[in-house]
């Protein structure tokens, strides 16, 4: 079993993610762009986590959590709230490993990731944002079903799960000096510092989020959990209000320092992509992208990581980025 | 010497293209989708030529091409005439190989095109659609300057060039079964044809263009090449009006047909690319995948490679394809 002690998350675990992952997620490909790396003095290399299964990494930390359910316990399921990518990852997951899966979503939540989540087999439970809470929901529901919550972050399962996309970038990637990760509650981030530093020690890891969220920004400073309240941001990935419990002495510990960048920024750096790179990032999926084109590290003349964590955005709001 | 003799481009040729273009072209990455397979019923390997350089197989062909002028010849440079990717393709190969190029564009080509080409170090001459011959006045210059015409099919080291495009896809996925490549003037068809057949004996390759343009298919049923007028189609790239002299009887000889799509199924391609594989394709380099999704071929269980040839197109139109 794994340890809710944060420092029990190592790369062991991350291996063994990998290992339960192998055959069912992407191996996602890494992408260079010589006018990238023209314009940033780097030599970036792009970890396409928007070509993963469900066009977003959340899937990876989903599956390993889910995997690791004794089979006696999956048949009362698992539930978990979001109206994001990890909705849709928990429900993939769990249809993949036969476990029924009920996910809280607001009830004026796209009508697209909706009919995505239910498409892949989830049970969805609406609730109205303005009088209930998804959490009591979500925990009444596990309660009742003796189902299994399975959380957006803070779990060293999903953490985890979510540090293969490092694994990964590392065994493609020799000698990488930089990583920039985009960061929400630090799934992404927490895993992928403990695969980074483990595979390459002295590497900078650098967790990325939009300026009006930066709660990970202020935290690191402080060198406690800061909270602030929910960010307008273009970057519906990263709205979160604080960082984890498990995932924020993981990044205290193995990161190197937090960037934030503009909502216009995200929005350039989607542009690029679509331009330079033909690949479709959300927002918050382009935040380490962003971070990179803005200057916010030192980075001229070094060997860069740069994950794009998602591409799932609304055509019409693509539409409006692109083309104003 | 390459011979004019169209049955003279072996696959020895393009062996020895992909040798030219090592290091200088990227390797495109083979992306698969579960959603896709799904849906078609086949299980499908798409070449990703909307993330080579430039942002089309293009520059393959092109760079293949200078590269085998010899050197002194080179200071007398290249002349091509184009509007689309073959331009930036011929002035990106040219500017690595240290040799000044020409492009003969209309005066009303959009504005990114002619700027992406002059970024990249060409000249560029305009012309009027209505009352001037590009050919002409790019053979004119050619013959001033002593300088080397680069054809944008029509030409052994451009066809060579354009089949290391399918070599690296039968070198990264085993048995393929079907191959289907979009085709405006043929060299990539060709090319494909060429190292496809030779790397799986027995594969069917199919070239894939718009309905308005059926030059190919016509001129596949008829035996031999038919003339139509420009169509009118969104695919862009595919506005030929013949199967060029040199790729029709490889094309003839290799293939096993020639499909047909609509604009609305390339806009539906499209979509589909953006929505699930989160990649941007231009129209003509969705036409594959739009037969694929059409039912244009008997795929089913099978193992199909698609060839994704571009994704430059622009911001707007984009977004009006895809929010219409």
């Amino acid at each position: 079993m794994i340890s809710r002690r944060a420092d029990a998350v190592t790369f062991d675990d991350v291996r063994a993610a990998a290992e339960r992952l192998r055959g069912v997620a992407h191996r996602t490909p890494v992408v260079t762009s010589r006018t990238l790396d023209a314009r940033t003095g780097a030599s970036a290399f792009l970890k396409c986590e928007n070509l993963q299964r469900m066009g977003a990494f959340k899937f990876r930390g989903a599956y390993n959590r889910i995997a690791l359910i004794p089979a006696a316990e999956r048949a009362r399921g698992v539930v978990a709230f979001s109206s994001g990518n990890h909705a849709q990852g928990v429900a993939l997951a769990a249809k993949l490993l036969g476990v029924p899966a009920t996910i809280v979503m607001p009830s004026d939540a796209p009508a697209s990731k909706i009919a995505a989540t239910r498409e892949y087999g989830a049970e969805i439970v609406s609730y109205d944002r303005m009088t209930m809470n998804r959490g009591e929901i979500a925990s009444r529901l596990a309660a009742e079903r003796g189902a299994a919550l399975v959380p957006p972050y803070d779990d060293p399962a999903i953490i985890a799960g979510q540090g293969t996309v490092a694994l990964e970038l590392f065994e493609d990637v020799a000698d990488l000096e930089v990583l920039l990760v985009c960061t929400g509650g630090g799934g992404l981030l927490a895993g992928c510092a403990i695969a980074a530093t483990a595979m390459r020690p002295g590497v900078a890891v650098y967790g990325v989020e939009p300026q009006a969220g930066d709660d990970f920004a202020q935290s690191f400073a402080r060198g406690e959990r800061v909270e602030i309240a929910v960010p307008e941001t273009i970057a519906d990935g990263q709205q979160t209000t604080a960082p984890g419990e498990l995932t924020f002495p993981i990044v205290k510990r193995l990161c190197a320092g937090i960037l934030t960048v503009s909502d216009e920024e995200l929005r350039a750096a989607m542009r690029f992509a679509f331009e330079r790179l033909k690949l479709v990032m959300e927002p918050s999926g382009a935040s380490a992208l962003a971070a990179l084109l803005a200057g916010r590290a030192d980075v001229r003349g070094k060997r860069v990581g740069v994950i794009v964590s998602g591409g799932n955005v609304d055509a019409a709001r693509y539409a409006a980025i692109l083309a104003p």
